[in-house]
């Protein structure tokens, strides 16, 4: 099987499709990187024809880097980590895509991030970023938690710690609680004083702008803000939770990955601190591993 | 000035418009209730076709209901207290309605609220419905809390009630906390046990739908479920907080008005409860004396 441009054996691309872009790795047989592409979101909520069009938009790009034709995407073997397909329901729907990919091995974003961060063996991965979960993946079983929306669910991700800084700002402002720094860096932040301008501006906030706020709260525990550091306390709570469930599996590694990762490590309990090991891989490879174990020879 | 049936004096609307539903009282200038309507949302927030087609709809219903003809509508005097009307930039869309009134005295729902429970008089009083706000009218000055919205604010109401149930049940669901009745009444209530079949149930909930499961948490409160009692205990607190807040202007009396309010008296702090008041009248009556008080006579 040779490509137009004469690369030995199958090639695999590895997908890492989440709610807001659409990363992806092509690599030759011998684990060469020879293309990448990014591109916008690839969940299936967002409906079938934006995230399609984001895989294969990325894939094209990638194929343009390795020098290969877009013909050649029918000699790709794809592993493909997308948001929601944990839901049987787009599950279902993208596993009915006629993909135009020599084969396709699907399943969800959160779970080629820990074959990534484990470069193909057993582990587990927290992802505390916008939002926040967890799987571990141990001798074939699988646990997953977490990572079921806001407001309900991510607790301790970035969105939920924005809301509570907002909801503590807004208590300050009608004298319902203390104003503290956290009141005076989000208005310095956003150039708002006027609790109804607060409010105008978090109306219809997504997870992500509540999440673009979560660092302000950091700064302000870091200079000894009592109700930042409350926060924090309970988004550490909250992932030291998680953490727990998924070392119930022994796992011989754990990553924690995502944007506010770094930063939370520090206030996670010493026993969850003690078993974090850095993440080895991008989730895009994980995609490729879980190709690769799949595929047959 | 007399009415095509010869109603002595001018007649007097009262306009109760709220996110859900707007309800109006037609009253004789000696406060006999000639004509009541009842119609869709009246808050400037949904849009302004949206309110004042609700308006004008329950406003002929009232007028049929008094046998008078629609084009009276130029006799009535207008007391309107909206939702939404709190924030300058919809008071002042309003305020430019070119309406087919007589005159139109415009304030918020939650004042009006305070005027009706008085009957006209000063005092304070606390929604605690599928939102939560309080406001107090003392000597012409008045404070205002809460009512910001969900999910940053509102705490304490039906959908910050339903809102901590749902994120409880998925906790227990994904083993991070403990099952309890609180997951069978949900469970139970929604036919749906899958935590997947929850998301989705919740994914794109309003406050209302949030609200709607409050009861759930009194219910299981009330056979000795603890987390049931903490979330009551925490609602209880906010509203707490909003009194003491109201109570600072010394008012002569409270009301605690709202689907939550009889649910939730017995959990409020001591000093509060022995300062609640039954509230004397409905909002739409307290449009009236809003709109008596500055109409010239």
């Amino acid at each position: 099987m040779t490509t137009a441009v004469g690369y030995e054996g199958p090639l695999f691309l590895g997908i890492d499709g989440g709610g807001s872009k659409c990363r992806v790795i092509l690599t030759t047989a011998d684990n060469q990187v020879v293309g990448e592409g990014l591109s916008g979101p690839a969940n299936p909520l967002r409906g079938m024809k934006v995230a399609t069009d984001s895989i294969l938009s990325a894939t094209h790009q990638a194929l343009t880097c390795a020098g290969l034709a877009h013909r050649d995407i029918d000699q790709l073997v794809v592993g493909a980590g997308l948001a929601g397909v944990n839901m049987p329901e787009y599950f279902r729907i993208f596993s009915d895509w006629q993909h135009p990919f020599k084969a396709m091995y699907l399943t969800s974003d959160l779970h080629v991030a820990c074959i990534g961060a484990h470069q193909g063996g057993d582990g587990a991965v927290i992802i505390a970023g916008t939002g926040s979960c967890g799987l571990a993946d141990v001798k074939g079983e699988i646990i997953e938690v977490g990572g079921h929306g806001f407001p309900y669910g991510d607790n301790g991700s970035g969105a939920w710690m924005g809301l509570q800084l907002v909801h503590h700002v807004l208590l300050a402002k009608d004298l319902l609680g203390p104003a503290t720094l956290l009141t005076d860096l989000l208005c310095e932040e956003l150039k708002l004083t006027e609790t109804l301008a607060l409010v105008d501006f978090f109306m219809h906030a997504t997870p992500t702008t509540y999440a673009k706020y979560a660092p302000l709260v950091f700064a302000a525990a870091e200079q000894g803000d009592l109700i930042a550091a409350e926060i924090i306390r309970q988004a550490a709570a909250h992932i030291d939770a998680i953490a727990l469930r998924l070392l119930s599996l022994n796992p011989p590694r754990l990553s924690l990955i995502g944007g506010l990762a770094q930063k939370l490590v520090p206030y996670l309990a010493t026993e969850v601190q003690s078993r974090v090991t850095p993440a080895l891989q991008a989730p895009e490879f994980g995609a490729i591993w879980f190709a690769r174990q799949r595929h047959p020879a």
